[in-house]
């Protein structure tokens, strides 16, 4: 209800500050029998830990995930999952500077407004590295909803900044920093000159990060509120610096006739998806497509001007760790909110209908 | 839990069928001691209420609200408000051409999946009718908002399929059937032209709306799930035929710089506002800004392809009445749906923070 | 969330006053399929509505509910299904002399200091009228548990004052205006006389009624805070009136040892049911056994000391139509309020653990 | 939404089992503001650890406290507090005798039938160990209730199997091992004999105990359904253990009349507490008294019939460590859930009605 908790009925609730003693969450409504251990969520937390080029922040954390309860003789049992990362690389001088000032496009403004107190160390609550609690459970999501439904995620980044990334193959994301689904080696060189140059120049960038759900059941989402697409959104735009976000067609439908959006039906399947998966807020069995912009990171090296608490004026410099842009991580955590909505309205669809309603027909076929 | 309804503290628990008998909501959390009347929802309704101009559905509804509870001696008690709204001009067979099949682009397949049951007559549940109860919901959550901090809000249509609405005020917006903020004559007639030639080809056109709320306390929203912003996107995504959504610079916060995008401060201010009023899903003080993308109506008098219930191959034509394009009702709604997220939140921060600090302090001025 | 709505996955949002224009209810998360109309509902409402005799209040309320949504050819759409009951015996003037003092045991002290504002007419929000919605929305209920799992509630006063009445069989419950499942004609004709001595006294007495729900699948309810015991404690004391709930041994299992309260286990079922259907928070496949202590009416003839709302000492004497004992309508409520926990278990419960598990094995026989 | 969340604006997720890692809770919706640290919260602990006398299980366990987050230089931040408590004394061989067999009148056979799957080791999640993190949130709840309105809370075992403990004095307390609240040597010495003989027998006993809240502000609780006196019965009942809850006079009311129970008012405040404190279902600022039954513990060493999962008849004796009535620790967990259900319905008050009418007028003085 205090906004910490994400889900009904998967209910994942987080605790933690980026500079505090550890960091983690309760996962709450697990269903039970699922074999399960760490070595099934250590990997997910590997895709988006720090460190793992040179185009992300350079803090040292092997975001190593502990499993408190839930889970015996290696099976959940229905009760609570928790789950545990210890910080271990905290470095609070590198914010002193900043706990008196407000950064321009930062959090720190309005968490001070509203409680009158706030942790400055790494941003505290309002830090990115907060979504690696939300990762480490959507892994337990995604390994539901693969067993139930053979459900799969796929995620890249399709622009840096000015730098449009042609979709070539999901092959690709693994093989270059910036989960790019491209195999062009000189198009991926142009972009890391591009964040080298930034570095360089102190500044940082914006992203843009599509994601894909494949083999979705029909009829997942409820009317009129708690639409699909509606929890879609509020997913995504919950994610640390997301601005925009998009289902199918997005804003291209705003230049779209009827004749031209509407995805027909042919007893092979649909033709087309610019409903995106979705259509009244019920999933259609195609793929689930939702692309999200991201703003670049506020920390930056670059003076700005600012004020202090007494509104005073300052220049704010952020020196210390931080992801030019923090779009390059971004495409796991899109993935994990993105399972993360579809594991709870499928335990919601399967509350309403039973099991007996929740099934893939054939005709939900991909264009 | 089950979908229908909005808001955690200021609850609206919405009911109906486009061609049922009644259509209305129940209004729970609202504060004691605001003065209500019919005359205070009315007038939000008219907004949006059809038949207004040609271009819009004909159907005749004068959607005329009725308190039912919770206002006594034209106050309000503390107790839940049901509004009860009418349904007069219904014309169920109009649809029944549509009744075994699924109209490209429409709920009728998700619905159908889902609940292996469904209301033909004029989409069900899943008609945009059923934002007439929302806006009267809003009327009271704008009242109380513009009561205890001045908030107000405003919205606008600011494309029309291929055509851009560029913003030259406020003003214009009750002076045009599109509530476009233009004054430009010329321009409205290629509107209402394009209009006319799309309503004769029995075709349908999408349209992009803008929404601000101003003058709104600092300190509004929750970390981490139920940022203002997240709940916004949840909001606006959960509108009939919604397909994207924007705060602040929105997607073109993707190829901005940090020392571009971040809005930087001074004594007099904020100096820009590419947040859209919030930063780290907590609101700034600043104007909040939304841009939503609406897809064309899917039900068209265009033959398309589709299937019916049993999988067999048949040509879909929809006749009576509909929005050619449906954008053009949607702003008071956006704007209602702003309003109910903004009272939540304002009831929620009240929760954990007391009166004392929601206030708005000088500093956060317009850019 | 803000009190007037009840139950998770099948909730019940209510509305009105007792004499306000109408009441009624929005049940969101009724499943779809279910064969629905006004006769199902009816019946129920019958059994709690005032003027059935000479022992309850004497206002003249027929109570005809109307379905205004969320059923569609006879058959439930799982969309909001709305009643409403319109209020027809209205006499506001009976409570002006109360309108400016408050009675001793009553909700108008608490709603006036809460609110600051209160509707005094009937007692406004906090009449025991308003249970009516509930009662409709468990029908419902009641009839799909009954589909799925062929569950069936019983109730009956066992206590009314200090005439105790012991259980010979639930077909007696019908046969007279107590509810009491006795068919000892002198007691009856005791507990005529009892209540006819009260109202010349105008004076009011309190009961304990017992409910039981029989053919219950094992497994609903969820540790640790949603246990169905408690979940069932929130239902019964929540009723008007209500001051102490047990469930199964209850109090007595104060001054019980283990080898005695512990019902034991053979392969023909369990041994006794001290239990009351419920270990651990689940139900265990045994009956339910519920029993509710009422206070006596509070709104009585009789002089009592009071205050008005200036803090002066007054002297509050309730004229006007009451029941002198609110239990003897409690029954068929306590029935429902029981009905609406266990369909919200049996959906949730459906959520975590699938169709499959819900089963009732021969195991979980009575004692 | 799963059940093991506990209040809606001051939310506590727990999780752990009894002989798991660790357990603790997550607690969302704490103010800002608040000086914490461990030391606020230990003590509390200390007063339901086992081992404190030879009349509780001699399982050995420090329940150290470790804040993981949410505090920030001493002082709460509004942002999540986790609470971890390591499990160190455990000794799963104590229970390998029943991991296939179920224990009378324990949730063994609930668990098992509910999950297909269960945690035999000293109850997994069914154990009363699990109120170790809702006394450890509460003490925080405590604190802020303590400060924003002096509410204090007291509580006592007032009996014991069939020994009766008159109330003499709340000082008695802390002076004995029964939490008994009378200063009676003699009568404490029965007691101990009393359990002294039950142990020698291997049986358990069941015990009622007391509970009070102080200096409560008037208007806190939520028609119809979150009522004050509903969520404390919701609460007391969540306790393990417990089969009866009543509020102020509780059963008593039964037989009652209405000029004796309710509570007059004079200037000087109200004469007599039969209302317990709410009246309906809102508090009046009067002493909050509420008294609970719990059941003898279903862990003894007498051998009792039973079945296996196979449904087998076996014989079951549980040897390990127990407490012989639970009841005795059960006092501190009862004025922890009373404490939880008081700070999530002032947050919820603040949130409807503002700071301002929060407030303890003069005329809610004691009886």
């Amino acid at each position: 209800m205090s906004g910490n908790s994400f889900g009904k009925l998967f209910t994942v609730s987080t605790f933690g500050e980026s500079h505090g003693v550890a960091i983690g969450c309760v996962i709450d409504g697990c269903p039970p029998g699922l074999p399960l251990s760490e070595a099934d969520i250590q990997p997910e937390l590997d895709r988006r830990k720090p460190g793992t080029s040179r185009h992300v922040t350079q803090r040292q954390e092997p975001d190593r995930v502990e499993i408190l309860s839930g889970v015996y003789q290696g099976v959940t049992t229905g009760t609570p999952i928790a789950l545990l990362i210890r910080n271990e690389d905290q470095r609070s001088k590198d914010y002193g500077n900043i706990a008196e000032s407000f950064r321009p496009g930062h959090a720190d403004y309005t968490y001070w407004h509203k409680y009158g107190v706030r942790d400055p160390r790494g941003g505290g609550r309002s830090s990115a590295r907060l979504t690696a609690p939300v990762v480490g459970a959507a892994a337990i999501a995604k390994k539901w909803l693969r067993q139930q439904y053979g459900t799969v995620f796929m995620g890249c980044m399709s622009q840096l900044g000015d730098i449009a990334v042609p979709f070539e193959g999901w092959e690709h994301v693994p093989n270059n920093p910036f989960f790019a689904a491209s195999g062009d080696a000189a198009l991926i060189a142009r972009m890391e000159d591009a964040m080298d140059e930034l570095r360089r120049a102190g500044d940082s960038i914006g992203a843009r990060i599509d994601v894909v759900a494949r083999n979705i059941p029909v009829g997942l989402g409820q009317p009129i509120y708690d639409k699909l697409d509606a929890d879609i959104a509020y997913a995504m735009m919950g994610i640390n610096a997301v601005k925009g976000v998009e289902i199918g067609a997005g804003f291209k439908a705003v230049a779209q006739k009827g004749s031209e959006h509407g995805d027909e039906l042919t007893p092979e399947g649909f033709v087309g998806n610019n409903a995106g998966g979705v259509l009244g807020g019920i999933s259609t069995g195609q793929d689930i497509t939702v692309s999200i912009a991201i703003k670049p990171t506020s920390s930056i090296r670059t003076p700005r001007r600012s004020i202090d608490k007494d509104g005073n004026p300052v220049s704010v410099e952020t020196f210390g760790r931080h992801d030019p842009c923090v779009g390059i991580r971004a495409t796991p955590i899109a993935e994990a909110m993105l399972a993360l909505v579809l594991i709870d309205h499928a335990l919601m669809h399967r509350a309403q209908c039973g099991d007996v309603r929740v099934s893939t027909p054939d005709i939900a076929k991909q264009a």
